[in-house]
């Protein structure tokens, strides 16, 4: 035995990884800031001026530490949906409810399912933890609740993602097919409904928030619409019995109260979110007109970014991106075929737009050509 | 099978707990708010106003992501405490870093070590990933280093946890006494040295950050004399195999935005935290002469709260708390005897000690007539 600690058999088998490189990092390896961040799919509208007061006017009082039961934007929340505050858990985003949901429910010889191509960082998370992952294809740019579910009967998975609009292809299914696919999950498995992306949806994307029952979980955030994507404020709506047992593991005091303040302002400031919906879908008409002017096919998007069909395979999507972020514009793409033949633009502003619409020809000539 | 989820065994065996009620919660319970808030060891006397000011600052820019890596904090603890940046991991305070940690070492049938009567939270931590724990006595009102060591090489321990200054007595030791501990930390077993309350105790308490190798990790915080608690900032300071680690199973998107700007201005502060010291020197001989004047003993403290022995047994105590939470002073008590004989008031500004020396009285006298 060494001096050296002894990590798990499960932890000495994993990689120290991060399922993102952030932005900063990429400008710290370029040497200058992007010119245009458009690659996490935040809200470069920004959160609620009343929201960025709310947390001005909390960072005094940063000293003391958050509520650790949120009661009073669970209950702002549990108002806002009209259902009652413990049937919601509030925690430091997504990510964060994802991993302690996947702790619980998951260990060595569990089975899950998502998506091949769809969340990283819920792949992170079940690896994390030891399950095995079954990952289903696309069918076309779409998450194909069917094959998720037959694919979860036939392994016997404990838990299914699904992420409804979809990141990273920004398609939608209709609240009539997701509530089909809730009735659908096997006993003994729980359905994962990610709405990160839901406030930037049509009308009738999401079942009603009160009709859910024992068979899935539906996670929201102030990452996306409510421009929040730093204060780390998510939620997880779900049966009782599954939210209580949250308690169990989560860490209580792990709320910034600065973002809690300023969740509560912003839930509360729905016309701010009204503006952002409309500068959402003025940016998402701008980018697919400049993909356009530029050969290519933007996809319909149900989200605050839209994907660009590059039109070619992968290797050529990803030159592409190389040559938008060498000159400054900061975007992603789908990791995997035939999805990664796309990349991934988050609306921007019209300055973030301009950047990029002058940054894409010369892109695509330099793909073209390398 | 049920269409309820399937939690893990672990998870099933697990309560639904909090370490600690907050006390929005008991305010909520009471009706009323508290008069006097010093249970939890927060710094009354706040951040340092340039923290404040780039909290306020960075509040606007929330739309984005924080950082993953932490580079400009991790750079800038790095150079304040004359290390290379890959020996430090920044997550969202200790308890997230603990969880980490934890997680990373524990898996059912591994063995830790800690006193009886530590921080509750940690044990929280090794519950929930189902290790077991062993608790040694303290020594008077002091943690056993020798104590803990011994334990730790009889049951074959991962893991030792030991914080200098210690929660919740106020004591500490020495830096040499906790060198010598670190030599005998046994092959194959991990030292956490939490050093939540290093910044107010007198000099010598910490050894030097240097020359730590792979037998501890230190962790230090925003929290306490920073007075950042809500803002969720601390590090780890270790060995580089064993911080590079973490990166397997953090949550890289887990900081707040503002926070990581708040701490980084905080640090460069260290005037604030001069200042702040002495307040906590001045306030710590104030509670000390109260427990005085109601015939009490305060125990010497190395922190930013004084532990009041209440003289009689744990029942007595418990009372004493009861009546100062009734009369609107939340503080807080250790939970094993012998210490539960004691209640631990939190450093305060004048009108928070006026108020906690006007309510003492008659909490003393109830208690005795309860």
């Amino acid at each position: 035995m060494t001096n050296d600690p002894r990590l798990t058999n499960l932890a000495a088998t994993l990689p120290a990884t991060v399922p993102f490189v952030g932005p900063e990092a990429q400008e710290r390896a370029r040497s200058a800031p992007f010119e245009a961040r458009l690659g996490a799919n935040e809200s470069v509208f920004g959160p609620s001026p009343r929201a960025i007061e709310a947390m001005q006017k909390a960072a005094a009082d940063v000293w003391m530490y958050a509520d650790p039961e949120n009661h009073d934007l669970r209950q702002a929340l549990a108002d806002h949906h009209g259902i009652s505050a413990d049937h919601i858990m509030i925690d430091a985003g997504i990510d964060t409810l994802l991993g302690v949901l996947v702790r619980l429910l998951i260990t060595s010889g569990d089975h899950v399912v998502t998506s091949a191509g769809a969340y990283p960082t819920f792949n992170y998370h079940v690896a994390g933890f030891g399950g095995t992952l079954h990952q289903v294809p696309y069918k076309g740019d779409f998450e194909d609740p069917d094959a998720l579910i037959s694919k979860a009967d036939e392994v016997g998975a404990k838990l299914i993602y699904f992420a409804n609009p979809d990141n990273p292809m920004g398609s939608q299914h209709k609240a009539a097919t997701i509530e089909k696919m809730i009735e659908n999950v096997p006993d003994g498995c729980l359905l994962i409904l990610d709405e990160a992306y839901i406030e930037m949806a049509p009308e009738g994307s999401a079942p009603t928030v009160a009709e859910t029952g024992t068979r899935v979980i539906r996670m929201r955030t102030f990452s996306k619409g409510y421009g929040m994507a730093g204060a780390r404020v998510g939620y997880a709506i779900g049966a009782v019995d599954l939210i209580t047992a949250f308690n169990k593991v989560r860490n209580h005091f792990g709320m910034c109260r600065i973002s809690q303040a300023g969740a509560l302002a912003a839930l509360k400031d729905q016309d701010w979110l009204n503006q952002v919906q409309e500068n959402v879908q003025v940016a998402r008409a701008w980018i697919t007109q400049i993909a356009a002017e530029n050969g290519l096919t933007a996809l319909p998007s149900s989200t605050n970014f839209v994907t660009i069909d590059c039109g070619r395979d992968g290797a050529f999507a990803k030159r592409v991106l190389g040559h938008l972020i060498e000159a400054g514009i900061f975007v992603r793409m789908p990791f995997v075929a035939p999805q990664d033949r796309c990349i991934r633009v988050s609306c921007g502003t019209s300055i973030d737009l301009d950047a990029f619409a002058a940054a894409l020809p010369t892109a695509l000539e330099r793909a073209k050509s390398d």
